[in-house]
């Protein structure tokens, strides 16, 4: 059975629970609360010396980093794809991806608000000013970019890569009160993903929250 | 000919410099600099909405985001390889460039530095306890992985795309003052790295540096 390593409410495991649902594959679920630091536990760290979420069990592997469960999960499962058959369409979708996996959501997870409150005692107002730059930037580009690429979903007709990294970042953006109205195509996504049983399965509020 | 755009000090061209050297391939350096905000110019924004470097210009495509240009150039010029030829191999690589390229670069580079200066005053010891926190925090991922799956490289005895990521990492590194003593693989792979003629020529001292 494969195993999936996270936190309902984090952004990075968020993404694999919609590759792995899209692919139809079962999987279960361990929960680590990161408000308490479990995932720094010993015993956690053994699997990813990284302390962070998600890490996947699967086939006898430990894969970790969201980007590269994705990728294995489509060299392992193959059908259906979530990149497009193109190595020119690949990069796109891959481009896409990274625009939230390496600019945007980076900076906005629990360890890096945790750190911007300790070092430099961030209200909450001035967090949402930092969370709200990267997601405006990157939404921006990623806005530009489904007008160029995209179809029904966010490259072509198919949900892939792209769309498991932009859903969970839609997610944060709401919680971080940004404004969404300047993308239009961004939200239409939103709102497909939200009636897709493979996205609406793996939102947040359906999963198994600590006490 | 395949153009990089890029700057002689920032690390995510540095990693395509790299590939593009390993696979022996011609390229041309354009540089934008990013002191000046040049990369936020409205012909450069044409080719990267995101206004970030690098973009590469290659086979009529324009691909931006390090990650997905490293995988495009893999697939496009497949010899020698970035990736290995197994699968599960290929995650572990993939995994040590993401924990760089998504967990460590992007909290340190330009846009975000001037982010804690301009919004919370960060003086630069400040500043060096925030880049130094990131770089740790990564690279003791990182050494431990280097333990379980280096040999002569990153990932047994070819470099590959974890190289291109780990070492302008150290570069970034040794610029922030971050002492690595607790890290003797990852200093062993810069030493290496440095008598290696692909990684060597792609060095920030051997660019072009604008005026």
């Amino acid at each position: 059975m494969i195993r999936l390593h996270g936190y309902w409410a984090a952004g990075a495991p968020y993404r694999i629970r919609i590759a792995l649902n899209l692919k139809g594959l079962e999987w279960e679920s361990v929960s680590h609360d990161l408000r308490h630091g479990e995932q720094k536990s010993p015993e956690y760290l053994t699997l990813n010396p990284q302390g962070l979420v998600p890490a996947l069990e699967a086939d006898g592997q430990v894969i970790t980093q969201s980007l590269a469960i994705m990728e294995w999960l489509d060299e392992t499962y193959p059908e259906p794809p979530l990149l497009p058959g193109d190595k020119d369409a690949r990069a796109k979708v891959r481009t896409m991806a990274a625009v939230i996996a390496c600019d945007i959501h980076p900076l906005n997870n629990l360890r890096v608000l945790n750190a911007i409150r300790g070092d430099f005692n961030a209200d909450e107002d001035q967090v949402l000013t930092w969370t709200g730059r990267w997601i405006t930037q990157g939404f921006d580009a990623l806005e530009a970019m489904l007008g160029q690429y995209g179809g029904a979903w966010a490259y072509g007709d198919m949900p892939g890569m792209a769309d498991c990294c932009i859903i969970p970042q839609v997610f944060s953006a709401r919680r971080f009160k940004v404004d969404l109205a300047p993308y239009p195509r961004i939200v239409a996504l939103a709102e497909r993903a939200a009636s897709h049983p493979a996205f609406a399965a793996a939102a947040p509020e359906k999963q198994e929250k600590p006490a």
